[in-house]
């Protein structure tokens, strides 16, 4: 028999529902062997002693996205996705970002233009309709579902994206007919600017600020309000970074009546708190934590806990958005701007890297859920829900190899200086983690091993989907 | 001893909370006595084996008001006024609209002229809120409270009358700041736009399609959003015309997280279905039934008695909205506009008349809800919630003498050849009532006797309110 | 016109519904007239500035019984009535006790023995069936029912008191026949005995473990319970002496399902924890304090008075059952017993003098609650609930001139000393309170004025009861 | 390399989270191997087109158990085993029934004997705990725990098992201290009888009434008892034979609260309603449906539908319970004594082979649970709640070769001629069934084959088991 070109030896494997100790065996970048002894392999990884894990999927990513004051994200595709497979990710999903006024197929191709050959993992992307015309409505939506772009991404707030009640109905009607999968960013726009505008006016206008314009109130009425236009055009929607009880609980109601709801969340709802935003005495240190929704409390991240055991959530993703601190530039804390009011900050942090570390540390080492829903919430759900299964998502004989390897008893501390991303900060700065991936490989090459990445641009590819397995 | 007025001997007087057979006394149009023997009085009315009420508040009456399309209702004060008398009412609440673009203390000071000598009960008015501007928000607001006009009414839907998020947010600070209390109209318009589009984009024209478009769902989404507004902003709310289990679930979890919002519900829930639009095998005289919220089906009644009882509604009012069916004019049959869409048809029904005898029967009659609980919700608690009481609402020493007879044996059925309001038929035709009010006696004078009005033009006077009791 | 015999004048006259300012004018102990004003009476009682409300019906007192080992409660017919009329009540509603083994109408005779002649205020006994034989179940329950004893009470702990499932049962049929109701003593008798024998076991003993012994888990499972055994047999029920949110939570479940509970606390479920019952470090100071159930924390108070505003709650009583402290008979702290466990420290405490004002000072001055509901609470609904309707319960005219007189401006602090009760502590020794009875009017008949009985032994009559307003 | 026993090749492999083709390599019993292709194998099953999944595991069986008028069960380990076997299962849970009066280890060891030898199919035993003297609580249930008899059966009803709150709070301080896990029978056993007396004064003696004497109430109340003793004592239960929404709102109630409350159903609340037990115009028919807790209505059978897909049910049994129809022995329909009441006829219906095709059949292929889901509720969950996993309950390298070949488009009708079991008739007589188990596989060993039994007594073998994963 042929060598197989891989085999990852002695670890334990762990599926969204099962662990076990085998050997992995892979070929053309494909697993084509689960076993008790494989010893023919042309590179042995020993695992001994380690978790063998499907490569983490992070299903909310933004890359080289403009905003609306010019700048742009921290991260380009190399940048991101090399942050990513450190990280122990194999595939993320980044944002194909309409601009109002814009063809969306073009928008496509611009992103198409900028991730080739410049991928140390593998991507693909959401949709963001910012701007439904007929034409996009009737043209490029359906066609580009059919090309393998089979989710939309809708905003209820922010100037430039925000559609409204009116355009979400029909980008909702759309997303029936080509069974396309429509992910909501939920908070409510009016009440967010008016909560600004009123603590403006009483010259609250630190970063600290930010979170309490972005109330949870205002989270869980459009949380609401998105289930109720979902169920009145009868499509199943993604409720994404979902940050307390609230919310969560509108999709829980929601779900009772037999609504096809689905919930992520993210690390920054239970590893930060609103406190997090004061910096040091309300300095403008709180604005490396402002992103949207908000951090809330100590119950709210209780709350998170819950739904990430109850199954209220099905993935859990970084909603990475990384902007520069440092400096003068739009993003940064000499943006005078930005010293002006909080709303001036850019809404944002990143995580692409730390998501997998901080779920593994804070959820399974600590107890409060298992290294199987650990997988199910980063890994497996988000292929399925995205429509990447069975190719990514799981450790079974004709997907993809991509693996990550982790160390269970690993420890290590959060610092920006070994971080690949491009911000130059993390909010995670000092966080002790427990369990750390030590090697993370993609279609059978090895990107990183021990935090020193090994991939190249190049690596990563981009991948065509297929409707949800969830609709 | 000065002889009183009139004495009603003999009846069981009823409160919110009471029973018992004594006389009243009445002197200078006030109650001054209430006695197990008064005998000393210019004027008797025998009461023996009647049941001695309140006279009626009907918190929520349309009357003289334009609509988008240059029709009038079909009841100004007189007629409007009449009716109420005949159906048991001392005391109603019109609004007084702001149209698009005006001055509301203009428009206010309209409707006055309007009423001025024309209402045979008394008479108060709500004030709609179409266009806060910084003017209106700023100024006149404030001072129309000052001046008794205590409850605003705000629309989200309607495109003549429908306020963005930003302006509810606006009207509910003046509202905090000002102690008023406002009335919502929930129903989210572009959910129901959306629908009703789609509606006659298949061909579905007819007056029953009117109660797809505005769904349960669009009126339960827009009562969360009313309601978190108002949390956001502190206030406490009205909930009107609420249709069905669905909006009425979002006020009984917004109560149990200690929210102030207080809810009302109308004759056209317990006595329509949604079937009733169909007419005779979906034709034109479903016209007849169109409202909104329209009414909902056998298990949103179920509902409403439910929240009737456990304390879910604090009153019930007739949302009297009368046009004419007959005719070519804007709201007729005969109308060729609305023969196009259903959007056409007026939205509204007559009932200040029907609203008491319905819920006597219906409820007091069939044992569904107390006596103490039917005077609770129409009449003492709608005096409390909207500042009229002690001066309205129980009988009481020291209240006006606005005292309704009720005969709970005496059986009737509706005709429209029996009322006295403007509109050309009432959509409960033929509906068998027992119990029904065969007096009506406005501050010690009879107004309505068996049926036959005997009060006049002018003797019904306006009310400047308090804040109201339950802020 | 005969003079009346007495004229209370111009105090603000309260009822569960309404407030106003009226004279109210007693013939014959009987409320004849209610009038703006009242000139020709015998007496004149002024109470300009003070609150003229419903004398106190007190719906649960324990008096006179024996306890299981020997000794009997610290109060009698006498000074429990006169500990009653100090605080504001007017009718009271002890138990007879059927002891196991023996006829209850032989109990009840003997009851009434007791009482006889010895009473300052109303009396009228519930049932506490002990032992259902066949002979109790057959003939004397529905005899006594009949003869007026038209309310039930079950223990489901206690072991000379409870009734087990079958039990509960049969005497629930014979409620549903007789249309008696019936009142539970909601605790899990296995529940405490278990962790009474696992806190002994480990050495607890202090008063403080029978806040642990009694959890609120066992008074919740049995509530449930209770709740289904009404289910199944089709019979309202009153759950009694409810201390915090779970038990109150199954009260609310089966409300919202169409079932007939009422519920019933008291003020040691607002004004005491169980932090009390730890005494001074853990002392057998912590004895005054031990009733069942025993007080929770505070969120079980927060809960109750949640219930208290919005409904669940229908009545609040004392659940007076006095002991001594001092001595070393069965009850006292000298009782070698009690000093060896929690478990025979007897169970009750005293407060039909302190029930009124406690509720009073924290609800209505507080302004958690309005005064017509504390009307309701304490007056009006035990009355219509236990069918004494509308004879007790009210100021109407035709009802018993039970009046008692509020000052709501006066403070006091709880004293043990100037208290009438037979016991020779009180738990809320210190208090302070806003709100005050200054006087007590029993049939027109002052019985207590500023503090000082005036009333004797013999003005309290026996009342017979009619079937529940309420079933 | 030495070749394989056995290639199970081409199938698509499901586990309780993947689907993937593969092959799978057998030796030694156990699965050593998941690849591409297998060619070197002594025997090779082509399973193309056929769906691969772990062998069934039914928590939930009764063989040769006596009943307490002296009948024995209609299967014994042989016949039981049989027809287990011939349904797709491969590991099943019987009980060792403790008879009252008797040591619980020598039951054990009684079991064993009439198991060993006998078996076609992999069992283990949870241990039926009726009488729990000081001997089998200190001493037998501890050693028995240390032995691999990790799981307890308490009964809260039937005269000769059932245990009083005070046994089961003792049974359940056993379990925290030794971590074995507690099934219960929740049904309230004086509410039962209570009815039955009832239906019984009134002649309703067929077999139909058992449905109403074994009320959902009843079920319900007892739910919600041992959920609170479990609280109470601290420790995860199992919550048996849930039968519809009542007791099912209960366990989502105590979960949402964090309490460990795990659940299972059954066949018969799928696929029968208390309908059935009229049999034909309410004849003695019914008395083939009668088990308990009954078949509820359709409305029932929804909420079941509902927890099987929102996770509610943890496990998927049979609650197998064998009687014969025919004779008149003391079950069957000649038995003078079940003519006279339903209360003689034995509790219990058959379903060890019918279990997995009904489910399949109404779920899967009805489009209303996964085939990942069908393999958690049947297979993974119970061998990881009873402490089996993961040597049975999955198909991943190192586990016994349990394995079923399911052909997903084969149709078939359940017919009493057809099956394996000693009881003379199925309750799902004509039931249509889409998806039907074509091969089973016992450690490597084919043991049912397109429907014939080719296993042998003595195939299967004891399994000692380990603390449940879930503890």
């Amino acid at each position: 028999m042929t060598p197989l070109d891989l085999a990852i030896r002695g670890g334990t494997i762990v599926t969204a529902s099962d662990s076990f100790i085998a050997d992995i065996g892979v070929r053309g970048g494909k697993i084509v062997q689960i076993s008790e002894t494989i010893e023919n392999a042309l590179e042995t990884v020993d695992a001994t002693g380690l978790m063998v894990l499907p490569g983490g999927v992070d299903g909310h990513v933004h890359l080289s996205q403009p905003t609306s004051d010019g700048t742009v994200m921290a991260d380009d595709f190399e940048s991101g996705t090399r942050s990513a497979a450190a990280g122990g990710n194999t595939t993320i999903l980044p944002f194909a970002l309409q601009e109002k006024g814009r063809s969306l197929r073009q928008c496509v191709t611009e992103y198409h233009e900028k991730a080739e050959g410049n991928c140390l993992v593998d991507v693909s992307f959401h949709l963001i309709v910012s701007d439904p015309t007929p034409q996009v409505l009737g043209q490029e939506l359906p066609a580009l579902v059919k090309d393998g772009y089979t989710s939309f991404k809708v905003f209820m707030t922010y100037d430039d994206l925000m559609l409204t009640d009116s355009q979400l109905l029909e980008v909702f009607e759309v997303a029936r007919r080509e069974k396309a999968l429509v992910m909501v960013h939920a908070e409510g726009h009016d009440a967010i600017k008016h909560m600004t505008r009123k603590l403006e006016e009483s010259g609250k206008t630190a970063p600290y600020y930010h979170a309490l314009a972005h109330s949870e109130i205002a989270e869980r009425e459009a949380t609401h309000r998105a289930i109720s236009h979902a169920q009145l055009t009868d499509i199943p929607i993604v409720i994404v970074h979902v940050s307390g009880r609230d919310p969560m609980e509108q999709i829980q109601w929601a779900r009772k009546r037999g609504l096809k709801v689905f919930a992520e969340t993210c690390p920054q709802y239970i590893a930060l708190t609103k406190d997090d935003l004061q910096g040091l005495n309300m300095d403008f240190e709180g604005a490396k934590y402002v992103c949207s929704p908000p951090p809330r409390d100590q119950a709210g991240q209780d709350a998170i806990w819950e739904g990430l055991r109850d199954g209220t959530f099905d993935i859990f993703s970084s909603d990475h958005a990384p902007f520069q601190f440092q400096g003068s530039n739009n993003t940064g804390k000499d943006n005078p701007n930005a010293r002006t009011s909080f709303k001036w900050v850019p809404n944002g942090i990143p995580g692409v890297e730390t998501r997998l570390p901080i779920l593994f540390s804070e959820g399974v080492s600590k107890g409060r859920i298992s290294i199987e829903r650990f997988v199910a919430l980063t890994s497996t759900n988000p292929a399925r829900l995205y429509g990447l299964y069975p190719r990514k998502g799981s450790l079974v004989v004709g997907a993809d190899a991509d693996i990550v390897l982790w160390d269970r008893e690993k420890t290590a501390t959060i610092r920006q200086q070994d971080l690949h991303h491009g911000a130059d900060y993390t909010p995670y700065e000092g966080m002790e983690i427990t369990g750390w991936p030590v090697r993370t490989i993609l279609r059978g090459k090895t990107i990183m091993v021990d935090g020193e990445v090994t991939g190249s641009k190049g690596d990563g590819a981009y991948c065509s989907r297929e409707i949800s397995d969830f609709i």
